[in-house]
């Protein structure tokens, strides 16, 4: 059972802040009145029908029993008390920043912003919409270029992607194959780029762009801006050379920087990428941060990532949505540009609400502070008799001579506390920041056994950089970057704008391929602790044996919850995971000699990321058929899998299924793909319905993702940040994902920049299974199966209910089937989707994996109380529907073509709709008590995108 | 100016999140525009013109220069880490608790509740009403009583109040003048009982209830429920006694003990009184907490303190608001119930929302633990050898013997980091609580050098007490504390309430009485630090030294800005800050063997509370007329000072008056009030216009409260907590407030529970001042007189500005008269206040000082564009009234009369209005952009009154 009813002497001396009751949302009642709606007598049975004897786990479930929230919060208190909050100026991409704390604390420890969902339903979506808008605004402007994605993973795989861009620029009859990277570039960028390259095909060189001839058919290069040393470089000669040549410049470019320095596109850079992580996003060992990809407009459709556009809505005015999602791979799948499926929203929310508190003088002046320290500081080492760069500085120096060794310098900075970047040619770096304060700078002449005049040393720089590289065009000039400067005003704005967007806070967001779980408060409030959010990615590991301790303890307890024997946890977004997945699958192959195996069955129901990933992964994808219950054609893949047994590399598959449902086979559908020399790679998406009742790795999966935003609790952020870490059996251990700068993450190239992708939101599902326990989790997925079954079997009856397993059970969603509908009432899922607005609630997922279904997945958190609410909805709208069908309102003039209402809408004089303004509102009487209005009316996402506009719009466009 | 256009290299090695500019409002170029408005050249112009000449400050303003957000958070971390948080098992009435983290983040660290003002415009308030009124219910289920206030202070100030309700309660013929207290209450309760029946002329009887005859004519008796010792007596036969004399019992009581106890209204009480802080408030160091009374209906109207009750609004649905406000000092003067004029909202409602959280299922399981620890305890240490109580027992034990002396066992518990209570007869305490863990119990018993079998001994405890102490009452039956018992459920019951609520997050909230300018999330970080929030306020100062050292240095600073000598801190309101100053001025009159001294002057225009404070401080109020720009009449002043002047006291005078102008004469009323043997009491209300200008020390009072809610930026909560510290010269320091159980605080009576009051909210007032350094502060005072000039020059030809000073201008605030408005078009100042949240804005004060006016006080933290739209709103609804005026729109039927319009109404089908439905809700354009809609329709308060209903309605009475 759930809770003890009357607890006993021996069970009441435990804390009272067990966690497992507060997670799931049904109580004891709640679970007994549902069971007997399912004709069940226990968790038990309903885990017997639904889930196959043939997987299900037979042994223990080794994860320990759950902590208390104060017990776990004191054991998160001790891990972050391990980690060493030394002053970090290793640079290389990563700065410490100033975060404003009031966007600390109304963003990133928001719930309102870190629970919301990807803006898909744009249209209670508007805040972080704008906010994201802000941020290519933002990005355009400080790049010089046109156009800018709404982020990115990181700069390593931005610059990957950068990579690929620039091949599908290439006209058709190009045989360019090069890829050129200068070696000025950060090292852990170019190992994610040499990774990515090798299953492509592309031969990457890296060196000196100065002397680099182009003798090799090149298609495009890769600079970094100020270089990875810290000298500002005029590429613009060498830009002109690589278009001669018919290449594509990538230009890698720290943000702060270009609030001084000549923006890329002013040079001869068709693509920047950079990291936007010192706009006041912690450090966070690593991740997650906001990534930044700008180009220019003709490339736009061959540009990878999520877009923000602006459009019109039902009533003409201006309103947000994703654009040109046309070219992405839940459309396009092997095909698209990228498998790419999340941004790092909350990330860039938080870096664009720093550029618009700060605005374009607050930014120029925090650069030109780090300019000037860093001016300062070479001046002194210079006078001290050490060696900086030859040319231009932003933040960075390279340093040598001086008479001391590398090894002594960085002993005598540890000493004090303080992180120098080691070079292998025996130079120090030192990358400075807006953290770093007068003393600070002192402390550092300290290491170096220098002593200066800061004042004195302060008024000999020019703040000026030489023409050449000296920013003359204006930046930020929008208002909004210019609006919100006190505190006051930054809070309302923000406040403004998460006042548009429907989160958890509000209501469940029933999305069957998302698991919006409940993203507890115990488990987020670690993630803004100094001790985990102020360390370098690259710190030396005895600094962060905290993170290292948790990370082990999370590494095991993911292996046994997959039955793997390692895992990874550097691939930072499901997507990458299933990369890093397949990776290791090809590089496990090419070791055994079977480099040759390429082909990668897929069955049809897969989501789209899958074949864009093997894609990725060097293979080609061959389609495995479904049968009519979504479950995979056994004859067929057996059939495929021999046809291909000579290059048969790897079978990806979901399970359950894309469909929800529990396929019997699986077990046998592994023994095929073995016996045919391939290996399973198996989708988590759907791990949720698993955790503690069967596992991957016990019946017959190789390697699997898991997308520890949906099944451990991180939040979506709006839109990201995600984690994948994948976990491997012991053969293709060896094959993990490794890391250029360091040592002993793993054996192969890296997938993303950091070694263990976005450390810091690992806290998250580490808290999740701690508090838990081995027993919470099991419940929880009981709790989840249950509660799709619950809402099956009451919606059953309006919307047929597409798939079910042998039992006539579903797994952890559903799929509901209103097909019939478009046809008898010409309502389709996108109305009754956006009719669900306006009572209140979030679409489930539209039409995937099946046209014209919506797929519910409630999760273990949410209530009867809420699961009813939203089935009184859904059957509500069907009523509509079937006034529809009987012909009794229009066919197009009625509540659900009409959705979403707005309060605009509603409140207007003018009403000349055949149903009244309380049906258009409050369509249901409880809705009354927490009315959620939607922003903007229903948006015409073709008018957005055959005018496409990306930035922020020009004032005279509002009202 | 205000900031640096273009910044030196010198100026830009300072750090660049330097915090005035984010305090202040206005930018460079509001400022001179607004000067401009006002034809004046620069700030000094404007404090030049607006401040006399004879008050202004001549000297330094000894101020340190103002730290960087991040240097201060530093800073503020330091001396957190000075703090040491042992376990504190003191008990007297304060415990450690688990605050579940989502209260924590989504209450206790969220703007939308924190910066909320008190509920006076209910209609925008309904959500933390609806709390509050989940706290009133708590409050009468647990106590077993009828009626609850929305809380008090803290549990000492609770009990002093509960004892002149006792007093009012007397038949009036009764001569009763004795309150007997039992000794077995908290020492700081007796303390403070004390202090406040002195000047009242109370005998107050401390003794042994079973020995005490009634022999004195008692009016009322005060019992320790489960005494101070930790035994529970059975006082039913006791209460019959003092009934049957005429007295009237307070009982006060642990609420997590009532949760197993029989409730106090079961076994005689008339009143229970307690601490609400055991429910998920922090201890604090002190508070701040919310005390609640209880009592029965019958005394409602002469109860103190807030009281929210149920009505119902003009469409006819129910409302909630606070009820009996004539009971209140702001109306009653010094006929009120009490000065007390706030609660302590933000506190109750964690309380009540942890009530929510736990249900009574968990509160009773989080009871029963506590018991069954605490007896296990008991039988381990009798097994040791150790004496503990004689009787049952909650959570405490008092124990000696076991051969090992206090000394030895304090000494013992303190290299264990354990707090133990020290009793005057050699015994120690234990207090256990919802923390304690069972390694905390092995670990106390080391302190006593016994071991245990913790389980074995648990098993042997029996849960129930016996008949005479079980309570066999159910509690907590209403639906609200059965509902939301998960985290998700939790999440969305706080965001529905916040959601109704008009905060600082939404707009201004220009408040007259009140400076609501920014609370900045720097000042509030701190605040729930466990450093700062789980320290027990009897902790040895050791300790504490991270808060002393704090406390020391705000000290310093406060005495600067207000030029005195010395300050206390204990006063924990504005209203305990009066009453505290008073005292002093009446302790030392008493020292100087002036104790006959007992008349008090207070302008006509003051403030309620004065007179109110002046009462309890036994003193004798003599009003003084002011002029017709009211201003004290210099001459009434002088003759009454004389003609009292072998009696005269003191005078008690806010400055800059409570019509918002600096008074030329003030240096001369001080030197009246001396000349005639009185002390001059500056109420510091209005100090946000002085700050860094003028100081009361300079120019004649001897003793002044500081509101650092308004002045100093602690938030509002929503109606609470506050702090009114008070400092004093020289001649007044030997008789600022002690404290009974902390020594070396002061030299007299208690009159806060807690030594430095509400200690854990010290952190933002420091905090402010820490950044805003002295140019800051006088910055952000010249500021708030340029805001409110702004407004009234632009606003007098719309509602003329009923008094300026000499030359024109206003202090920080401004009064609208609307009183000709009313004879003209019917419309009043409530209809404008109304109106206004259709706009989006919290109305000003209304009717104060003046009835008919409503006073602006912008404060330095709104832009021009803020105070922009303020004012287009208010020139929006003065054309509405205008067209009324014309005869072009109903007297009673228009837009004002009406307001404020809900989206129900405005939604509603039936519109029979003779304006539009635009009209009533998007009155201006911009209003839409961020449309704030009010909860309920304009409430009767009349009828609730009429029909007190203060506790949650049955669900029956829901739509």
């Amino acid at each position: 059972m759930i809770r003890q009813a009357t607890p006993t002497n021996h069970s009441l001396l435990q804390p009272r802040d067990s966690f497992a009751r507060r997670h799931n949302g049904p109580t004891i009642a709640d679970v007994a009145y549902m069971l007997e709606s399912l004709g069940l007598n226990s968790l038990e049975e309903l885990v017997q029908t639904a889930v196959p004897d043939t997987i299900r786990l037979q042994g223990q479930f080794n994860i320990p029993a759950g902590l208390g929230e104060a017990a776990a919060l004191a054991d998160m208190r001790q891990l972050a008390s391990q980690n060493k909050v030394y002053r970090s100026y290793i640079g290389m991409g990563y700065s410490d920043t100033v975060t404003p704390p009031v966007i600390l604390r109304n963003i990133l420890e928001h719930p309102g912003w870190y629970t919301a969902y990807t803006p898909y339903q744009a249209e209670i979506a508007q805040g972080r919409l704008e906010a994201l808008l802000n941020y290519q605004t933002m990005i355009t402007d400080l790049t010089g270029l046109e156009i800018a994605n709404a982020s990115l993973l990181d700069e390593g795989t931005a610059a990957a992607e950068a990579m690929t861009l620039c091949q599908r620029a290439l006209p058709r009859k190009s045989k360019a194959n090069t890829f050129f990277v200068s070696e000025l570039c950060h090292p852990q960028t170019i190992d994610v780029v040499q990774t990515r390259a090798e299953p492509l095909g592309i031969e990457v060189i890296v060196g000196d762009h100065n002397s680099y001839d182009f003798s090799h058919e090149t298609f495009g290069v890769l600079l970094q801006y100020p270089a990875t040393d810290g000298t500002i470089l005029d590429y613009a000669p060498f830009a002109a050379k690589a278009h001669e040549a018919g290449a594509l410049v990538v230009v890698a470019a720290d943000l702060l920087a270009l609030t001084l320095l000549r923006a890329p596109g002013e040079f001869g850079a068709d693509v920047a990428v950079g990291n936007s992580q010192r706009f006041g996003v912690p450090m966070g060992y690593g991740g997650p941060h906001a990534a930044y990809m700008a180009t220019q407009e003709r490339y736009q459709r061959i540009m990878p990532g999520r877009l923000i556009g602006v459009s019109k809505d039902a009533t003409g005015e201006q309103a947000l949505r994703m654009a040109l999602q046309t070219r992405e791979q839940h459309i396009r799948r092997d095909k698209a540009t990228s498998n790419i499926c999340t941004a790092q929203v909350l990330l860039a929310v938080i870096a664009s609400m720093y550029a618009v508190y700060h605005g374009p003088d607050g930014l120029r002046e925090i650069a030109q502070r780090v300019r000037l320290l860093t001016a300062v500081l070479a001046q002194a080492l210079q006078n001290g008799g050490y060696t900086t760069n030859d040319g231009p500085t932003f933040d960075t120096l390279k340093i040598s001579g001086g008479g001391k060794g590398q090894a002594e310098l960085i002993e005598a900075a540890l000493s004090h506390q303080i992180n120098l970047r080691r070079y292998d040619d025996g130079a120090v770096g030192v990358s400075l920041d807006e953290a770093t304060q007068i003393s600070d700078l002192q402390e550092l002449l300290a290491v170096f056994g220098v002593t200066a005049d800061v004042d004195a040393l302060a008024d000999g720089v020019a703040l000026d950089y030489d023409a050449t590289h000296n920013r003359s065009s204006d930046y930020l000039t929008h208002p909004v970057f210019n609006s919100y400067h006190s505190e006051t005003e930054m809070l309302r704005y923000i406040y403004k704008l998460q006042s548009r967007d429907l989160s958890l806070v509000h209501s469940m967001i029933p999305l069957g391929s998302c698991t919006m779980k409940l993203n507890a408060t115990t488990e987020m409030i670690p993630v803004t602790w100094p001790e985990f959010g102020k360390l370098h990615p690259f710190v030396p590991l005895d600094q962060a044996a905290g993170y290292q301790e948790m990370f082990r303890r999370l590494e095991g307890w993911l292996a046994e919850v997959t039955g793997f024997t390692a895992v990874s946890l550097q691939p930072n977004a499901g997507s990458q995971g299933e990369y890093a997945g397949l990776l290791t699958i090809r590089h496990y192959h090419a070791a055994h000699g079977n480099g040759h195996r390429n082909i990668c069955l897929i069955p049809s129901s897969a989501h789209g990321t899958n074949p864009a990933s093997a894609v990725m992964a060097g293979m080609q994808v061959v389609v495995v058929e479904c049968d009519h219950d979504g479950n995979i054609e056994v004859d067929d893949l057996r059939r495929k899998a021999e046809q291909y047994r000579d290059n048969l590399a790897a079978l990806m598959v979901t399970y359950p299924s894309t469909h929800g449902v529990f396929e019997a086979s699986i077990r046998e559908i592994c023994q095929i793909i073995h016996a045919n020399g391939g290996q399973v790679y198996l989708d988590g998406a759907n791990m949720n319905a698993q955790v503690g009742l069967c596992r991957p790795g016990d019946y017959g999966a190789d390697v699997c993702h898991l997308n520890l935003h949906k099944t451990f609790c991180i939040p979506h952020g709006g839109g990201g940040p995600g984690m994948g870490p994948i976990g491997v059996q012991a053969h293709l251990a060896p094959f993990l994902p490794g890391h250029a700068v360091v040592a002993g993450v793993g054996g192969t190239g890296a997938v993303s920049a950091a070694p263990w992708g976005s450390a810091s939101i690992l806290p998250i599902s580490y808290a999740y299974i701690a508090m838990m326990g081995g027993d919470g989790l099991q419940q929880a997925t009981q709790m989840a199966i249950l509660n799709a079954n619950y809402i099956a079997k009451r919606l059953d009856p309006y919307y047929p209910v597409l798939y079910k397993g042998e039992h006539g059970f579903v797994a952890h969603e559903c799929i509901l089937d209103l097909r019939p509908l478009k046809d008898s009432s010409g309502i389709g899922a996108e109305d009754v989707a956006k009719r669900l607005m306006d009572f209140g609630f979030h679409a489930p997922t539209m039409s995937f994996p099946v046209p014209g279904t919506l797929m519910v997945e409630p999760t273990e958190s949410e209530s009867l109380a809420e699961l009813e609410r939203f089935c009184q909805a859904m059957i509500a709208i069907r009523e509509e529907i079937a006034a529809v069908e009987r012909g009794e309102i229009d066919r197009e003039n009625n509540p659900l073509r009409n959705a979403p209402h707005t309060a605009a809408v509603v409140t207007s004089s003018e009403w000349k709709r055949p149903y009244s303004r309380e049906q258009a509102a409050y369509p249901l009487s409880w809705v009354r008590d927490a009315k959620f209005w939607p922003a903007v009316s229903r948006i015409d996402n073709v008018y957005g995108d055959r005018n496409l506009f990306c930035i922020c719009p020009p004032m005279e466009t509002y009202q």
